[in-house]
């Protein structure tokens, strides 16, 4: 044992209070606005990316790249030498998307302009975002990617998917997502590196929304509803901010050891962890077991960011790849890895989700709630299914991340320092 | 072995052959009519049923009780009485589903007005029927209940869905089923017992048609797309009506020893074989292992028939068992069970699907071309999923169908007598 009985009876009370939020959220996508209407914090000036806080200055590679593009894109500067200057003087402000209630796809490039979905935990009120998928291109903003096609996808979004789906929504009052998302474990998605049940489920779910919407802007929702049958991913951004507001809604609890998020930028990897605040606990870039697209190896790799592990930090993802056998084709791995890997996670976790359930394992309850005592005890780090950036931008492949194990050994010596023990 | 090293070359040589053709059908949904304009031999006064031919004083217990309402639906008759007069003389005919290119769900009543789904395998042009499910009420007459809530479903399926779904499909020029039935197999359907990915992937790929028709019938529409949300046994009867057109497109090759057709009615079980020709082979019913709805035990069920197994009969439902581990909630086993059951099916079939894949197995193909000498051999017969009718009418659980072993039995008698060998 790392810590007293005493404080291990208190660390186990705070933990049982903690499972017992994230396991009782109720995710609700209740709106779609552009950011700067909604997102806590958010300014005309500002871009949110991936990651601990850096210095402007510290972004590098693709996550730099994308910021820049992200700026040129909103307008807050002409050509990237001038969005450098901006950038170094202050004019543009970089924040961490998790100090804004939202979470960052790979780069995560968050602008004024760009609309995000808008959920509410119905259980504890707290809100949450994610912006949209860009589509099936591989070249993508949030991938490091920009030109014509990037911009055209992006305004695509803006001026077109967006405002159909929000008027959807907001006509139907809300979509709740636990019972898509509770469904989708069931139909061969982890929510994460496969959300095709979900996204499937979502548009039929939207429809007759979209039948009024069409008397008013039939083309619109036609392209709207093209993309909700090719983009297999249009869901995960949902899947993100629901997992967002789950993860929120355990945050800060006293004495707690669970991990509330976890995220990596161009320069580290870092999480947070309930009972100790908004510290980020740092540690070095994450590993990855990859499976590449026709043309890449390990050497094309670009470690942009991504706060899409989020799912992971709330059960999802690499901690139910067991319910997503088809995901062996998109990051490699055969049924009998992803079920031992999937078994192991319950290692490293103190509960199980009550309405999340993996089927394959006789609907056991998906592993939540991971603790850092116990991933320091096991070293044994969680698996993220993560899509991969390439050096010359865009997705190059998928694979499964681990995160560094000093991120929680970091976290471990906090907590004691904090509540004694050990 | 059963029979001489020369017919064994030339038995080899028809069921690769038959395998080729189950393999490279190609569904297509082309239209929705009433039965009366598109199914062969179909007259105004004729039942179809599940079952290889039996005398119309023959039917029993719940699959009667179908025949005479579907009769009373029809107006074919006004009571029970007149309507067993009418069949006693002749005045209502009733028919083997089989023998008119469809299947039975269950008793499987068709009447002359009933709309059936038109399949049309593109690589062979035969067309095959299935006409639609009720929907979620455990009354239905396919089931043996009867009632004005009975009528309502009918007819909400004849005024409003069929004319809907149909008006869209044409508009559509037709939607290929291959497509959606290979993604529902990794999306946790086995296509017979569950078929909620496919109604989902179903429903979105209509919505675009659907918009169209909502121009002219907007309620109608509305009304259509609630019940593909609500159905998830929506696909069903498309899944049937395109396995029987596979089945179709592989039977009748003169050498072959793989089974083309299962079937039940009140009475017996009963198999076709490739190259028997349109004889039916029979045996005992069958038997069941079941999970029951609450209040329901063995002692209730009541065989009235069944011809879903069209979909085993060619590699799905028990067959693919291992793609549907949600399954085990609704008709019991666990995922080692169902992975076991369905690893033993590649022992009594002669390939495997090139297209249709199971994720837990590594993506191998679904086993495919049932096979008389080796469920002979083996004594294994083929595991279904099935539905279960009671007594009292509706359905009262679901569960593993085995049928007889003396159907296959019977049949090998017969192609050793046709054929020589043995």
């Amino acid at each position: 044992m790392l810590v007293s009985t005493t404080s291990s009876t208190m660390r186990g009370d705070a933990n049982a209070r903690v499972l017992g939020l994230l396991a009782g959220a109720d995710p609700v996508l209740v709106d779609v606005r552009p950011a700067i209407e909604v997102v806590p914090g958010m300014t005309a000036n500002m871009i949110l990316t991936s990651g601990a806080p850096l210095g402007s200055g510290e972004y590098r590679g693709g996550q730099r790249n994308a910021i820049i593009n992200a700026a040129i894109f909103e307008g807050l500067a002409g050509s990237a030498t001038e969005a450098e200057a901006k950038l170094a003087n202050g004019a543009i402000v970089v924040e961490p998307c998790h100090h804004h209630g939202c979470v960052g796809s790979v780069a995560g490039v968050y602008t004024a302009s760009m609309p995000v979905f808008v959920v509410r935990n119905a259980a504890g009120g707290n809100l949450s975002f994610c912006n949209f998928y860009e589509g099936e291109s591989r070249r993508r903003l949030n991938y490091g990617s920009y030109g014509d096609d990037v911009v055209e996808g992006l305004i695509r979004v803006r001026d077109i998917l967006a405002p159909v789906v929000g008027e959807a929504v907001r006509a139907m009052g809300g979509v709740p997502l636990k019972p898509l998302m509770r469904r989708a474990l069931n139909m061969g998605d982890e929510l994460h590196s496969r959300n095709t049940a979900a996204t499937a489920l979502f548009a039929r779910e939207l429809f007759p929304a979209l039948l009024d919407v069409a008397t008013r802007r039939r083309q619109d929702v036609l392209k709207t509803i093209e993309v909700l049958s090719k983009s297999d991913y249009f869901f995960l951004r949902l899947s993100m901010a629901a997992a967002k507001g789950i993860a929120d809604a355990g945050h800060g609890v006293s004495g707690s050891s669970i991990v509330t998020a976890m995220s990596y930028s161009s320069r580290d990897f870092s999480i947070r962890v309930s009972g100790l605040g908004d510290r980020w606990f740092r540690g070095p870039l994450p590993t990855v077991e990859a499976k590449f697209f026709e043309g890449f190896s390990a050497a094309d790799i670009d470690w942009i960011g991504g706060e899409s592990i989020i799912l992971e930090t709330v059960g999802f993802g690499g901690l139910s790849q067991a319910a997503a056998f088809p995901l062996q084709e998109y990051q490699g791995g055969s049924p009998q890895v992803m079920m031992r890997n999937n078994e192991a996670m319950y290692s490293i976790t103190l509960g199980e989700h009550s309405d999340y359930k993996i089927p394959v394992f006789g609907f056991r309850g998906a592993p939540l709630g991971i603790d850092i005592f116990k991933v320091v005890e096991t070293r044994l780090t969680p698996y993220c299914d993560v899509g991969l950036a390439g050096k010359a931008g865009g997705q190059i492949g998928a694979g499964l991340l681990r995160p560094p194990v000093e991120c929680f050994e970091n976290a471990l010596k906090a907590y004691q320092e904090q509540y004694g023990g050990g």
